[in-house]
C-alpha cells in the first residue's frame, strides 16, 4: 500500500475473538512502524470522522485486548447502499481517508462487510486514490463462503457444546421428579452451525442433545413431539437444541409464531420458550428452557484456543496483505487435514465472499434430520479444541481491558450518515 | 454412629459443586473403611430401596466426580409429609436402613432437606434404631440461615458476574446502531442473592449492571422505565439484571404477568422477556435478553475455587460428624474475616436451619434499591475468588464422569412413595 496509516474497523455482531484480531492487527502494524487508526462504531466512525488513535495505547493494553471480548472500538449494524444508488458516503470515506493519510483499510466483519470493502476499493480506484482494502473475517454464524471457518464461531461453538453438556447433567439428575425436557436456543438465523456444534456435547446414542432443530430443515411439530415423547420414554428425559432460525412449513420463524402478551401485542421472539410451551401443552411434562443470547458470543472465559489462533492469524495476515498492496482480498482459513489438524491462511478475493452465505452442508446432518454426522464431528473437533486461560482479579472476575480510545482531532466539516 | 454403612442422598436443584461434596464424602468414608451407599434420586431412592454401592467405583472415578456438575446419583423434588400426617414413609426408611445396615444418613440439600433429616433422626430415636442424621448444605439460592454461604452458590454467582461482564462488553460495542438495553435473568425465586452477585461485574458508577431488580423490592414499572431511559441517555445503553422472583406491587411474579400465546394459553414465565417487552413498547429501543436457567447452576467450567473448597469441606465434616455420632447437625461455613478471607466449618443444629430462609440483607442493597453496596462486595469477593481448572478432551469438551452407579440387590418388598 501507499505509505500512510491503516484504518481498522469492526462490523456487525461482535465475538469473543474479534478483539484478538484487532490486537494482532495493531501488533503487526507496530512491527512495521505503521500507525493504526480505528473507526469508532465501525464504518459509521469512518463516515463521521470519529477516529481513534491506537498508538496512544500501551503495549500491555494491546496485549490485554487480545483476551477481551466485545468490540473494543465499537461495532455497527449499518450497510452502505450501492454506489450507483448513493455515491455520497463513498466520497465522504475517501475525503476522510485523505484527511488522515489512510491508505490501507481493514474491515473486520462478515459478508456484508466484505461487500463494503470491495465497493470501496473500486471507488478509490475510480478516484485515483491509493487505497488497499482488505476484509478480515469474523462471525459467530460461520456462514462465510470460501473460508473453512470464521473467527469467533469456534468459541461460540465451544460455549454451546459445553453448556449443553453441563445442562444435560443437571436435567439428568432432576428428571425423576422434575424437569423432563430442556430446550436450548442457539444463535443462527439462517444457518445451523451453532446448533450443530451442540451435537459435540454427546458421543453415544441417547447422549444429549437428543434432538437438534436446524434452520435448514422445516419444523414438523407432530414429528418433533413424537420424538420428544419417545426420548423421554426411553432415556427418562430429553434435551432439545433449537436454532433461533427454525421455521415452520409455512416458512415463518417459529420464534415469531404469533405469541402475544396480555395487551395483545406481539411478543419478542425466542424459539426456546415457544417450543417449551408446545411440549408442555401437548405432552404435559415439566420443561425448562434457556436463551443464552449474547452470552454465547461474548464468553471469552470459555474461548477455543484454536479460534484465538485463527483470529490472530487473520489479523496478522490482513496487515501483511495491506502492506503488500494486495487489494480487495480477505485472509481466510484453509484446512489441510482434520487429524492432525493442519491449516493455513490463504488470500481470497473479496469478490468470491461478498454477500454470499454458507449453509450447514447436508452431509453434516444425520439422516433423520435431528442430529449431526461423524463428518460434522471431524469438522468441529479441532475447532473446539484447546483452552485459552485468562487473568482473573481477586474478585474472581476476568481482567478485561477498557482501552483509552483517544480520539483524533477532526479536520473536516461534520457529515451525518 | 453405630458400626455400619453410610447413606448419602442428593436433594433439590443440583449445582456445579454438589458432586464435589459427594466425592469428599466417599473419600473421607473410605479413609475410615466405611462403605457409602447412595440413594438414587434422593430420598425417593431410599424409599424405593433403590440404592447404589459407591464402593464399586474406582478412586479415579471418585476424583473425577469432584469436577463433574449435576447430581451424579440423581436428585429429587419430593418433600415427606410430617410424621404426624403420614408415618409410613419414615417407617419404610427405617426398614430400608435396617435391611442395608445403614446407621448414618447424610442428606445433601437445602432447608427442606434439613427438615427431613431432623424428622428422620427423631423417628429413628423413637424406634430405638441407631441412626446418626447429618444435613449437608447445598443450594445456588444461598438462602440457608446460620451458614455464611451455601456450597453451589458461589459458583453460580461467579457465572452470573462473569456472564454479565462479558455481555456488557458486547452490548457496549453494539449500542450505537443496535441493542440499547439488555436484560439478564438470574435465578432466585424468593431471595436476590444471585442477582446481587451480578453487581460484582462492575466497579465504578455507570459500569454494568446499571439496574438490578431484587425479589425483596416491589417492582415499580414507571420508576424502572425512567431509570432505563436515563441510563441509555447518559451511558448510551443499559444492562438490567432481574431476579426471576421479581414481583409487582400486587405481589404477583412479573414472570406470570398474564402473557398468553396465540391460543390464549398462559405463556411459560421468564421475567427477562417480559421486561424486554415492556422496555421495547414503552421506550421504543432495541432490547436483547437472556435466560441462562440451568446453565448458571451447572457451569462447572466457571466454578469458583472457594466454592469447591467449601463443598469439599462440608462433605468431609459431614462424615466426621456422622462417625462421631453427632446427630441432627449440619456442617456450616463460618466466616472469620473478609480480607484476608478466613473461614472454618462449624456444626449447627438442624433445628436452627430447617424450613427457614435467609433473604438478602437490606444493608447489601444500595439506597436507591437498584444496586449493591460495598458491604455486599466484601461479602461476595472472596466467594467468587479463584478458578477451578478442568481436564478437557481433544474435542474441547470437559471430561465429566458418568459413574457406574451399581445397584444394590433389593431385599424388601416393593414400596411406592
Amino acid at each position: 500500500m501507499a505509505k500512510g496509516n491503516l484504518l481498522y474497523a469492526q462490523s456487525g455482531g461482535v465475538t469473543a475473538a474479534i478483539n484478538a484480531t484487532a490486537s494482532a492487527v495493531i501488533h503487526a502494524a507496530r512491527e512495521h512502524h505503521v500507525k493504526v487508526l480505528a473507526a469508532r462504531n465501525g464504518i459509521l466512525g469512518a463516515l463521521r470522522e470519529d477516529l481513534i488513535d491506537t498508538s496512544k495505547e500501551t503495549a500491555a493494553a494491546i496485549r490485554a485486548l487480545a483476551h477481551t471480548p466485545g468490540g473494543a472500538f465499537g461495532s455497527c449494524r449499518y450497510k452502505l447502499k450501492a454506489p450507483e444508488v448513493d455515491r455520497a458516503p463513498y466520497e465522504r470515506l475517501i475525503a476522510v481517508f485523505r484527511a488522515h493519510d489512510i491508505h490501507g483499510f481493514l474491515y473486520n466483519g462478515g459478508n456484508d462487510s466484505a461487500d463494503t470493502a470491495l465497493k470501496l476499493s473500486k471507488i478509490a480506484a475510480e478516484f485515483g486514490y491509493p487505497l488497499t482494502c482488505v476484509g478480515v473475517p469474523k462471525t459467530v454464524d460461520n456462514d462465510l463462503v470460501v473460508t473453512d471457518c470464521c473467527p469467533g464461531f469456534a468459541s461460540a461453538a465451544k460455549y454451546t457444546a459445553v453448556s449443553v453438556r453441563e445442562a444435560a447433567l443437571d436435567v439428568a439428575a432432576m428428571a425423576d421428579t422434575s424437569t423432563k425436557v430442556f430446550v436450548y436456543e442457539a444463535m443462527g438465523r439462517h444457518a445451523g452451525w451453532l446448533a450443530a456444534a451442540a451435537g459435540m456435547a454427546g458421543h453415544k446414542a441417547d447422549d444429549a442433545p437428543h434432538l437438534i432443530l436446524f434452520p435448514e430443515r422445516a419444523f414438523d411439530e407432530a414429528d418433533f413431539l413424537a420424538r420428544v415423547k419417545a426420548t423421554v420414554a426411553r432415556v427418562g428425559w430429553c434435551m432439545v437444541v433449537a436454532s433461533e432460525g427454525v421455521r415452520g412449513p409455512d416458512g415463518r420463524f417459529l420464534a415469531e409464531a404469533g405469541t402475544v402478551d396480555a395487551f395483545g401485542h406481539a411478543q419478542l421472539g425466542g424459539v426456546a420458550p415457544h417450543l417449551a410451551q408446545v411440549v408442555k401443552e401437548k405432552l404435559g411434562c415439566k420443561v425448562h428452557w434457556t436463551v443464552p443470547d449474547y452470552l454465547q458470543r461474548s464468553a471469552r472465559h470459555l474461548a477455543s484456543a484454536t479460534d484465538l489462533k485463527h483470529a490472530i492469524a487473520v489479523g496478522r495476515a490482513a496487515v501483511k496483505y495491506a502492506l503488500a498492496g494486495r487489494n480487495a482480498v480477505m485472509p481466510v482459513i484453509a484446512r489441510n487435514s482434520d487429524a492432525p489438524y493442519r491449516w493455513k491462511i490463504a488470500a481470497a478475493p473479496l469478490e468470491d465472499l461478498a454477500n454470499r452465505e454458507k449453509k450447514l452442508p447436508p452431509e453434516f446432518v444425520r439422516e433423520d434430520g435431528y442430529g449431526i454426522t461423524s463428518a460434522a464431528r471431524h469438522y468441529f473437533a479441532p475447532l473446539l479444541r484447546g483452552q485459552a486461560p485468562l487473568p482473573y482479579g481477586k474478585d474472581g472476575i476476568p481482567r478485561y481491558i477498557a482501552l483509552r480510545n483517544h480520539a483524533i482531532v477532526k479536520t473536516l466539516p461534520d457529515w451525518n450518515p
